[in-house]
């Protein structure tokens, strides 16, 4: 395929991805920094990231990288940005044609869902680098009500993912298409076409903005909140875990994925640990700690405003995955989770089956 | 030498740096962006920068790191900031004892500097690369007169300059120490021992906060200010230039110079340009538009506070480097400059001389 690098190199830079260490946040659990401001009673809130691209098309890699900056803002019920910085850098391996092609492509797709966003992109850097870099800094000023400090989690709270898992498995195995000797090990368990749809699939979830789910946090009353990225669903899950003011534990019985990228998983043994929760996301949904009384309905309005924003595409998902109960502040998931098959949105099954954000609490949930 | 990164790259690193792209800051010709908020009248004043390492020591890496991002606040008269974050990445050339022995003292160093500024570094990402970066974010929530736009320039202002030039040739000059074809160029103009001081004051002039000078500006009325980088001291005075409300122009008359490095950059043609004014200075002092009769004032003030803070290492020197007058918002550097050789602090020269932060207005300025 034609890398959007320009430089073959693109398969490196996912793997790398997955080795991202983690950043200088001394002193602060949350997923943006928050600091108390000179000027009556308001905070800045704040959060950075960059990364490697992962998917081929360059306007989509600058839509999930700024999605993924937000998505820190978003993650503390804050729905408003008021300023954004681009941090680029452009590969020293590409030449003169390609990045006049690929970069204005990156920062169109960056400002596209910055607007998106209800923001803008107002300055930023760039250098010249081995591997191209693209990420962002996303800031705001609020008012105590506009945030939720993550840190409220009460037992008999239920849990809300919304996002599908197995954007990572969907990356890699995409780019094993062309590898014959990655492609054996996968080839009884998932067709070519099956895995250009999770690609598909896996590239517009991560350039979805949380920015729905941010909002809908403040209408159902969400005691805390936290995204979903380089340390997986369980790794975010013990963070949050970690912070809460109760002594609370996170159970988790469901884990909804990108059609056929747990069997992927499982054919590459421990490749991934997709089902034991620790494979990196990009971008990935928000975890949501909400009243049990509101959980379903949440569900059911990001459903609704899915279907009718053009799809789920707009918006994300929703899916109940667990239960917050008594306990030593970590997060486990259960013995045999029961696994959601979720179908790539312009599948055949997606359009047969329009439950794939359902709500239903499963029996797990009682 | 010891290379910081452990790579021994830090020659390639920093003959890249001179190679930054403008970044994409559409719409912004100033040192940092100003988003006027929804509250009361605050605005949001924030910048970024990130670079490659050029100095061998991991810890005054960090602090030029931090001095760097900063000086886009100090350029426009904003002393204090409310938040930093980091950004880093770790070479992947480098093995786990390097990365523990020299990451530290990077962070170390750039929280140091956060501390003098008053701020704290409370986030941030860090990848891994084949380059070491370092680099971060500056923020501040501002009121209406705690900043200086840098568009008040008027005919009869006098251009000063708060720290010497030619930073970029002292970090190359001391890395050809060990190149023979290259040293072979310089050896007839410098000696070792020059060198080596020399690049010792490179390294505290980047690593000093721009923060008394940013302070001055308001005491001493400046009309506008921008900092010395990557485009050199002509290259950013046109900058400013080109974004003042009154027709006027920017006359350079005196090139305050680290001692010896207009002689190595004549020995070496073209390659640098100092004396032209496009010589990339990293983390260079301000460039201040002041009122005539406040000018000289400044530059007192600038001198006694470095003398009384333990010399010229704290706060920068001052020197008057030329006019502004009515023009079509261009700068230009007159035909035979005046070259004031700056000893680096600790040389014997700067013992005997006390006047390197001399306030003297010169004969060209009359």
């Amino acid at each position: 395929p034609d890398r959007a690098d320009g430089t073959g190199k693109a398969g490196d830079q996912a793997s790398e991805f997955g080795q991202q260490l983690p950043g200088p946040r001394l002193g602060i659990g949350m997923d943006s920094a928050v600091i108390p401001l000179r000027h009556g009673g308001l905070s800045l809130v704040q959060t950075t990231d960059f990364f490697y691209p992962l998917v081929e098309d360059p306007y989509m890699m600058g839509r999930i990288a700024c999605a993924n900056v937000l998505s820190d803002l978003y993650a503390m019920g804050i729905t408003e940005c008021d300023n954004m910085l681009m941090l680029l850098s452009v590969s020293q391996k590409m030449n003169e044609k390609d990045r006049e092609r690929v970069m204005p492509l990156m920062i169109r797709g960056f400002r596209d869902a910055a607007e998106e966003g209800g923001t803008s992109v107002t300055g930023g850097q760039t250098v010249i680098n081995p591997w191209i870099i693209v990420g962002g800094v996303a800031s705001v000023v609020c008012q105590p009500n506009e945030f939720i400090m993550p840190d409220g989690a009460v037992p008999g709270d239920v849990l809300v993912l919304t996002k599908p898992l197995g954007t990572r498995v969907a990356v890699n195995a995409y780019l094993w298409i062309d590898q014959p000797e990655k492609w054996n090990k996968i080839k009884l368990v998932v067709t070519k076409e099956e895995v250009i749809e999770a690609y598909q699939e896996a590239m517009f979830s991560m350039a979805t903005l949380n920015r729905t789910a941010a909002g809908l946090m403040h209408k159902y009353q969400a005691h805390a909140a936290t995204d979903v990225t380089g340390f997986g669903l369980l790794g975010h899950a013990n963070n949050l875990a970690r912070q809460q003011q109760n002594e609370v534990a996170f159970v988790i019985h469901n884990l909804p994925i990108i059609a056929k990228m747990a069997a992927i998983s499982k054919a590459c043994g421990n490749l991934f640990n997709l089902l034991q929760g620790t494979s990196a996301e990009t971008s990935g949904g928000l975890l949501v700690c909400l009243p049990r009384e509101q959980a379903a309905k949440f569900c059911s309005e990001m459903k609704n405003l899915s279907s009718g924003a053009g799809g789920q595409g707009a918006v994300g998902g929703a899916w109940i995955i667990g239960i917050v109960e008594k306990g030593d502040r970590h997060a486990r998931i259960i013995d045999k989770p029961r696994i959601i098959e979720v179908p790539p949105r312009g599948s055949q099954a997606a359009n047969q089956e329009n439950s794939s954000t359902s709500p239903d609490p499963s029996p797990n949930v009682s």
